[in-house]
């Protein structure tokens, strides 16, 4: 199928007044910009309109190619003229998360009463938060209700979010490989990842961007991560205990295949992450609950919204029980959702790479909500 | 049950000559002391001796009390008097692995060479190198054959190294949550806590005896350690997401009661445990592999050996399909082996915590093994 081609990041800030943002933490931040990227037409209903929400390390770069670059966005494979997201019919929108470092304001934004950047004055951001900054971008372009707004593991967050929220404002939620909020085991490896970046002696209790960054700490946490998101079939299916050929003759050389691998990630992703937004991000999938204010039941009652969930069953880091939490409170409360398990030996790496089975799904749910749209010319409420 | 009291550590340095031990790795290393613990006593045909093998951070203290100490041995539950590994009838031997840091010569021992601490001119040990040490020891008691030689987790891989190296010396083997050799995700998940420490800048290259210990990096690795010795179901049960009441007013707090365990277990961990030791003793259970020497069968072949492999049901670091490797090995090689999983929500912490269910196994099983010896006055070769 056809690429999307040349897209490129566009920047939207909160028009003033008010140009800030009542956190849920309390304190207010602005002014507040939102990177994001829009593949397809927006149609004069203004009711094709599609959001699609990243997960921990992603960004607004979500499908083609910038410029000079032969890395596509994250998800390509799902979002393109007659892909799953058929940018033929849908106006696709992603945007980098509030907290972020590739062009949302984050903590390493120059704040305006400083001039410096935020460092740690940056204030507790939830995923309410990002949530909200979306709803902001959204209604820049007069979009009442969204077709769809879907996402995987921290995005699939940001759908429940979404639906919890503004129930009224979309007509349906794809939210895929996530939970309605973090196990104990989900909030240790971040945190494990937290403390390693601040166990660095270059984070300097987060002021370092005037100096060294605090690369080993955050090529941990993404060591860490990594370990997490594949599973011990793909680990050993891909690696074995293969060892590299040309390793250094040094006693604790990650000789190891898979040792490598993680070291290499790890070294990649310090190049174009941050460090501090990092614990930001991270602190908000933990703190999040999706149902801290009461019941689905309670919340969507009144609402259509049609709902649909996906697991992947070597999915360790978000089991897919905890989908079923989720397909099972949505049955509670009366709405329309389909729940799939796809067989897939990735892990939670899965939603990026299950690709063909996604598309069969999606385009489906898809076409059946749009359908209504086109037929009875309104939201179905 | 009574406990067997007051214990003390004990230390055999090899005889010379030589003392020294020709290590895998092709090094030469001596002199080498062990420190060990025994328990009950050896009767005079020297055929109740058991050898216990303790676990990656465990030591020769695995039973009764030392002195002016309220915390017993880590593996009380199961040797003393009418226990598993009854003080009454068995003479139990537990030793501290070669490398280790509580007594065994490791990298922290003083090089007689230098007259400094090795650091990292010790020379890679292996798992093999582990079990000739505790040959020697063994040898010293005058003992020519165990009645069986039990451990979990990097214990088992003892075990099963003493299979393999020593199968006319030992009448039976307990390996309990291990594996014949680690997947590449147990090998990702040490190289994570080693590339910890070795990013720790107070590690510097080892050479910290002096100064500061990377006391930062070995906690970090400690953390990650914790969180694959539990489930996700015990982590549940156990903390939930119960957030802690005194935290400390700053933003990425370690607040959740699960995060507070593992910041405990973290620092707790760095003061009885030096970084290099958990470098080599992790690079050996990573480079171990049971069966590079060949098959079982042919490694066994002849000798009569009876095999009783434990697993855990919900130990998803040493997951059971890997104990089920080994006795499918055992089996194959027409070797008498018995298996049992054992239900338990305590991940691979279960080897330590279900004593109640391995005491009913290991009683009987070496029951058996030494009614033979009784009876038939010989090793049953």
């Amino acid at each position: 199928m056809a690429d999307i081609g040349i897209v490129e990041t566009k920047y939207f800030t909160f028009a003033e007044p008010p140009n800030e943002l009542l956190l849920h933490c309390g304190e207010k931040l602005g002014p507040i910009t939102i990177a994001y990227e829009t593949y397809g037409q927006l149609n004069s209903e203004k009711n094709n309109a599609v959001l699609i929400a990243h997960a921990l390390s992603g960004d607004a770069h979500a499908a083609g190619f910038h410029k000079k670059q032969n890395k596509p966005g994250w998800w390509n494979d799902l979002i393109g003229p007659g892909k799953a997201f058929d940018t033929n019919k849908y106006f696709v929108i992603c945007s980098n998360v509030l907290g972020g470092c590739k062009g949302s304001t984050g903590p390493s934004s120059i704040s305006p009463e400083t001039n410096k950047p935020y460092a740690l004055d940056f204030p507790l951001i939830s995923m309410w938060d990002i949530v909200r900054c979306q709803k902001q971008l959204i209604d820049s372009f007069g979009i009442t209700k969204l077709l769809s707004v879907a996402g995987g593991s921290m995005g699939g967050m940001q759908v429940l979010a979404w639906l919890v929220l503004f129930p009224e404002k979309i007509r349906s939620a794809i939210p895929i490989a996530t939970a309605f909020r973090h196990s104990p085991q989900q909030i240790a490896f971040n945190e494990v990842g937290r403390q390693a970046i601040m166990a660095d002696s270059h984070w300097k209790a987060g002021n370092y961007y005037a100096g060294s960054h605090p690369v080993k700490g955050l090529a941990l946490a993404r060591m860490i991560g990594h370990i997490t998101y594949m599973s011990d079939e793909s680990m050993a299916e891909k690696f074995g205990r293969l060892r590299m050929v040309n390793s250094e003759p040094f006693k604790f050389t990650a000789d190891f295949e898979v040792e490598g691998y993680l070291k290499y990630r790890g070294d990649n992703f310090v190049q174009r992450f941050d460090a501090n937004s990092y614990l930001y991000i991270t602190e908000a999938m933990d703190n999040f609950d999706a149902l801290e204010k009461g019941s689905l039941e309670k919340l969507l009652h009144g609402h259509k919204v049609k709902v649909l969930v996906m697991a992947f069953k070597s999915d360790w880091l978000y089991p897919s029980y905890q989908s079923k939490e989720i397909i099972k409170a949505c049955k509670l409360s009366g709405v329309e959702a389909s729940y799939c398990e796809i067989n897939s030996t990735y892990g939670h790496d899965a939603f990026l790479l299950e690709t063909e089975e996604e598309t069969h799904l999606i385009t489906h749910f898809l076409k059946k909500v749009f359908y209504k749209y086109e037929v009875t010319g309104n939201y179905g409420a």
